[in-house]
This record gives C-alpha cells, sequence and structure tokens, in this order.
C-alpha cells in the first residue's frame, strides 16, 4: 500500500458541509488502498480574522507584528480547528482518523517567526500511525521550532506542509485540492479557450506560480523540485459521490513526454514602476540605489537602465510590488542628495505579462514571436526581463486581457 | 518578589478591548514587584462556537461527542488565541511576556477527553521563566496527555488550571478576576442588602459553588483546599486607571478571625423534583432505584422518603437536575415491573434553598431559624436536607425569592 498525501486549502474547508466533504473525499483514496496523510488550511476567512485582531492586539511595524512569536500562536490556531474537525468527520464515516499539530508530529521550524522555514520533519510517529491504518490528519501552515514555540510558514505555507511532509513519509505524491481544477495555460476568466495543462514541469510550475498564477506557492515548488515529490493539482469542489478529474501533475521535465515550446502565460497586475530620471553615469549608483532598497526589504524586480541622449546621466526603471511602491519613492527621495538624481516618478497603471516554457532552451523565435504579437494588437512595451524559460514585459495596464489574449493565440495554446 | 497567579475568565476577555485591559491590570501588578503567571479563558463565546462545530462535523451520542480527543484538538484552540494575544498586548504596553500551551509547560492531564483532570504541573521552565522576569501568560482550561494529546478539562477548568498552577509554583495568592467583584452573602440581583464577604472559608466555598453561586467552579475550590492555596475572587470590570477591589478571600477556616455562624444563603431553579408512590417496603428498593440512575449517569441530590399512613407500602421522594429530569422518568418507568411501584410524577416548579456557614458546627439553632423565618413567610417545605455546614430546603419556585430575603435578614446578614 503506498502513502498518498492529500492538501485541502482553506474554500476547500470553508464549513462543515465543505469539511463533510473532503472526509468523503479521503475515504475514497483509503478505500482505494492508500495510507493517508491530510494537510489542511484553516477554514476561508478565519487566518484574516485572527490576523486581524493580532494587529488590534499591539500595533504592527512596516507591516510584520512586533510580537511575530505570539501571532503565530494565535494565527496557527486556524489550522488546528480544521485538523480535529476533519478527524471528526472521518471517523463519522467510519476512517480510522486522528489529528496532528506541528509540535507533535514534529515538524521542525526555523525561528523566523511568521516566515518560517521547515528545517525537518520527523516522520517516525507518523509513518507508524499511517501504518496501523490510521489516516493523519496535519495542521498545515505550522512546525515548532527547536525551543518549543509554534511558528508559521507564512501565507501559503501549508502546500509547503503537504510537500515536505510528503517527501518525509516518501509519498508516491502530493494532491493538493484546491478550487481550480488544475493549471491552465492562462486564466480562464480572461481567455475562456484556456486549457487545463495535464503535465507541467516543476521549473514552469515555479514561474507560473511567481509570475501570478496563484494555484501553488512557490515555496512548495521550489521543494518538490529539490525533493522530486511529484505533485497533482486538482478540484475539491465536486458533487458527493463524483471523482476529482485528473488535475495537472506538476513533475519533473524528464516525465513530460510531449514537450511545448510554451506552457502558458500569466499576468500579474500587483507592479508599480519606478522611473528615476538624471542620475549620475558613474559606477556605484545602482548599488547605492538597491542597495537602500534592500535594506528596506523592498523587493525588486525588473530594471532596465537607458542613457539619456544628450549629457552624461542616464535613466533607470524598475518594478516593485504595488504596496511597497509609496515606501520605494520615500526611500529613494531620502537618498537624494546621495543618489544625485533630477526626478523620481511612480506608475501603478501598469501589468506584467509573461510567456512561460521549458522548450525556451532548444527553440528560438520565441521572443520575436511574443513581440510580433503585441505590436499587431498596437500594445507598447516598457520594460522586458528575460529568464531561461519565461519572458516577461511590462505594458499599461489597460490592454492585460487583450496582450494575454493575443499571447495565448500566438502560441497555439488554445489547439493544445 | 513573590510569584502571583492572575486569572481571567471569558467575559474578561471577550475583546480586544477588554484584553487590553486585562493587559494594564497584570502590569499594575508587575510593577507591583510580582512575578505573574497569568491563565485565560477563551473568548467569551468561542467555546460555544467551536463546540456546536464539533457537534456538526458528527454526531454526539448522550451530550458527549464520540471523538472526545479531537474535541479537545478543537476547543482547546479558544484558549491558544487568547493567550497569544494577551501576550501581544502586554509587550505592547512594554511588560516582557509569552505565552503557554498546556504541552509546553507541561500540564499533564489524564486522556479522560472533554473532562479531564490534571495530573501534574511540571514548574521548572515556568519558574524559571518568571524568574528571568518575564509575565507567563498561560492557556487555561488545557494540559496534555502522558501520549501527547491535547486534553481539555471540562467547563470552568481555567480556575482549575489557575489554582493547580499557583500550587505549583507556590504563589502566594490566585487571583481570580471574573465579572463580579467578589463572593456575596447572596445574589444581589434577589437581595440589594446583599454583602460582599471579605474572607470565606474554603469549606462554605464549596456548598456555595456547588449550591448554585456561580463565581467558581467546584473542583478548582476543592484543589485550593487540599493544596492550601489562597484565592481571592475580584472583578476585572475596572476603568482603566482604576485599582480593583478587595474582592474576597477564599481560604482556610482557621485565617478568618471573625467567624459568622452562617456566610451565605444559596439558591438553584435546577432541580426536578421525583415523586414514587407505593414502593413496597422491603430492603433493595432505594438500591434498585439509585443503581439504575448511577448507571446512566443521572446524578441524585436529595432524598426523603416516607410511609404511607395505611397499607405496607412507602412514597420516596429525590431531586434531580432539571435536564436530566425527562430521563429520569424514563429509566424508572422502565424498571417499573422490577421494582413495583403504583406511580411516578415529576415536578420542576422547585427550587433549592440553603444557608451556609461553618458556625453550624459548633452552634445549634440554626435550623429553627430557618423554619421559623420560612413558616412564618408561609413558605411550605417539601423536602430538607443537610450536611456538616449546610441546610437545604427544596420549596416552591414561586417563592424562591422570598425565602432567600426571609434567610438573609433571619441571620442578620445584611447587617454584616
Amino acid at each position: 500500500m503506498s502513502r498518498l498525501v492529500m492538501k485541502f486549502g482553506g474554500t476547500s474547508v470553508a464549513d462543515l458541509d465543505r469539511i463533510r466533504r473532503v472526509g468523503r473525499l479521503v475515504a475514497a483514496e483509503v478505500a482505494a488502498g492508500h495510507k493517508v496523510a491530510v494537510v489542511v488550511s484553516a477554514m476561508a476567512g478565519k487566518t484574516n480574522e485572527l490576523v486581524a485582531w493580532t494587529d488590534g492586539a499591539g500595533p504592527a511595524i512596516n507591516g510584520l507584528p512586533i510580537s511575530d512569536d505570539e501571532y503565530d500562536v494565535v494565527v496557527a490556531s486556524g489550522e488546528q480547528v480544521t485538523a480535529g474537525l476533519l478527524a471528526i468527520a472521518l471517523r463519522n464515516v467510519g476512517v480510522n482518523a486522528r489529528s496532528w499539530m506541528g509540535w507533535q508530529i514534529p515538524i521542525i521550524a526555523d525561528d523566523a517567526h511568521g516566515r518560517a522555514r521547515i528545517d525537518d520533519v520527523l516522520p517516525d510517529k507518523l509513518i507508524a500511525a499511517l501504518d496501523s491504518g490510521q489516516v493523519a490528519v496535519i495542521a498545515g501552515f505550522q512546525g515548532v521550532t527547536r525551543d518549543d514555540r509554534i511558528a508559521t510558514l507564512g501565507r501559503g505555507g501549508s502546500d509547503t506542509s503537504a510537500v515536505a511532509i510528503a517527501a518525509a513519509i516518501k509519498a508516491v505524491r502530493c494532491d493538493i485540492y484546491t478550487d481550480v481544477d488544475g493549471v491552465y495555460t492562462t486564466d480562464p476568466r480572461i481567455e475562456s479557450r484556456a486549457r487545463r495543462l495535464p503535465k507541467i514541469s516543476y521549473e514552469e510550475m515555479l514561474e507560473m506560480a511567481s509570475l501570478g498564477a496563484k494555484v501553488l506557492q512557490t515555496r512548495s515548488v521550489e521543494l518538490a523540485m529539490s525533493q522530486n515529490v511529484p505533485v497533482r493539482v486538482l478540484s475539491s469542489f465536486v458533487e458527493p459521490g463524483e471523482a476529482p478529474g485528473q488535475g495537472t501533475i506538476v513533475c519533473d521535465e524528464e516525465e513530460i513526454m510531449e514537450k511545448r515550446i510554451v506552457s502558458g502565460v500569466a499576468y500579474s497586475r500587483d507592479e508599480a514602476k519606478i522611473s528615476l530620471f538624471g542620475l549620475p553615469d558613474h559606477p556605484g549608483v545602482s548599488s547605492e540605489i538597491f542597495g537602500a532598497l534592500a535594506d528596506a526589504n523592498v523587493n525588486v524586480d525588473m530594471i532596465v537602465q537607458s542613457h539619456a541622449r544628450t549629457a552624461d546621466t542616464a535613466n533607470m526603471e524598475f518594478t516593485v510590488g504595488k504596496r511597497d511602491a509609496a515606501r520605494t519613492v520615500e526611500i529613494i527621495r531620502a537618498a537624494q542628495r546621495r543618489i544625485g538624481f533630477d526626478d523620481v516618478q511612480v506608475n501603478e497603471d501598469v501589468s506584467k505579462v509573461s510567456v512561460i516554457g521549458v522548450g525556451m532552451r532548444s527553440h528560438t523565435g520565441v521572443a520575436k514571436t511574443m513581440f510580433g504579437a503585441l505590436a499587431e494588437k498596437g500594445v507598447n512595451i516598457q520594460v522586458i526581463s528575460t529568464s531561461e524559460i519565461k519572458i516577461s514585459v511590462l505594458i499599461d495596464a489597460a490592454y492585460t486581457e487583450l496582450a494575454v489574449r493575443a499571447l495565448h493565440a500566438a502560441y497555439g495554446l488554445d489547439k493544445l
């Protein structure tokens, strides 16, 4: 009998009815002969409520609570509740089950409270329980530090919990149940001809996740890739008695027979463009700017620098997350004398559109197709950035849907 | 510097504003030079919500959830939330504090999930934290079993947690903060001349608690008595900047200088009277009746048996909790053939009024005063029961307030 991890997010366990449905999905896998470990998130909305309470109990600095260790104590209770309720629901359909908190397994985390990383999962007790025929219902998103405090893994951390557990117990697969039935070539709300991908490589999924496709948490994909855990994304929103679909398997590139050049088109509206004009053109200026931003924990994404036609000054454009935009301008302005520039401007009316595919490594012409398709629709490209398997462009936000649909068609993704 | 335990119930931590007020009360005791351990309940209403969810996840048998271990996992999360929030609020007013769950201390409990008893409190880590100048904020109502599962202590269990912690860390006192400012000679809502008692003995408090005065949980008083922990009951409902009053000290009888014959008048409307007519007058009948009720976990309180004037049959009257009344009649009827009686009747329209005082041990005439005062007001006594330090009478419920006020005056409690 093979071990299987099933993970259910907040919308899948949003209320008692949904929790009972999840119980039936788990019971079906048990009946199919699997030894099942289930990882659960907090009921939808619960985490936000608990976070708001921690904010109310004491003021926050830079968006992080002062008392991040106690923040973790409060917020981790959400997953504890779901784990207990699902264990009850499972017993109620005749499945032997018990709940496990992070400290009971234990899942050892570092002490970066609120955004901790999993150092280790000690799987012996869990494996013994599974081998005894008991389903393990595990509170996601949480671990225990080496000095016995509760630590949470940050938003979306339950995906990471699930993959780490799957690696530790050597599960055949980690099934991530969510409110969509797989990973799509693009957002179906924008392009109705978007197709579900039967398989996608870890690398592509990683780019998709970090480029705005909110199906899986980036860290969980990194972990799955490094531990070589096959992940499947599928929907928990099936009627009683109905089986979930095949979903999308996230796996090693080698295991995907028919490789596509481009697998998907992603977009993000969370960007803001910062433009600096009249920078002195000498070494050390970039390091001055980005050093100050790194010190303030501002994450900078795309960067381009251009030289003014006249005079020996340069201009620079880069993007940051929209919620960091105002703070970025403050930091830059505070350092104006030191950096020496004429003007700084912000544009929040931009979006980033990206095409992703491992096939880019071996195929040329992907960029040409992209720029051609956008030009044809009159979409102006403001900034370009590339990696080995993706090309991203920053465009006027008003053109987002148009650009996504044009690129989806240009790479033939609607004919998969 | 002496150690002090402060315990705050659900209404005292009902929302963020109240939690911040509790933070100020704790800060004041720290400023006064105490090493403080705080025990907290769940925010008012939270436990009921969590219990309702466990009911929704799976059906219950005889009012107890099937999955009492998982019930505990869910319900214990309420105190976890409060402990974290209070720790944050304390740091926010400059007090070094951290939260402690039952498993972190640990508070060892037996595995009678949902109504566990505390076996042991291992205080070393807690004492080390207190000695380092840190306030310990402890989740009440919970412990951990010897095989590392969460166990809850049953309703009102946070009082018991607080007393057990106080005994383990050798605290000078256990202050129980609640929504009343002490223990009164009787319910002030019935008798406006009721007086706060500056001190009351453990034995009297125990009778008060079990006779309907809902200030402290019975088990916590038993524990305080056996461990000789002085307990103080006082109100958390004071304005910012205002100090709480003196409250009521619950302590050993020996420490109360001015002993009163009667300390208080308690009442309970939760009783139902069961009357059995025409019982065969031979040995074994009582054991038949009360054996059947004990098997069904029905708690029987007052019992009287009387012989019919004619014939060799007897009548019997006893009281049970109102919520057990219907079930009691069912059980008795089911055993009618075996017991052999003519008729069974229920009267839910009764209440139990009691006078309590350690002075009864050495003073005669207490009963005479009681019966005289009731007779004077025309209150008919249906059943009488006594212990060393209390006399209880069952009367028509309509006379409850009248009887309470008459007894309060008869023993001069309004002139304390």
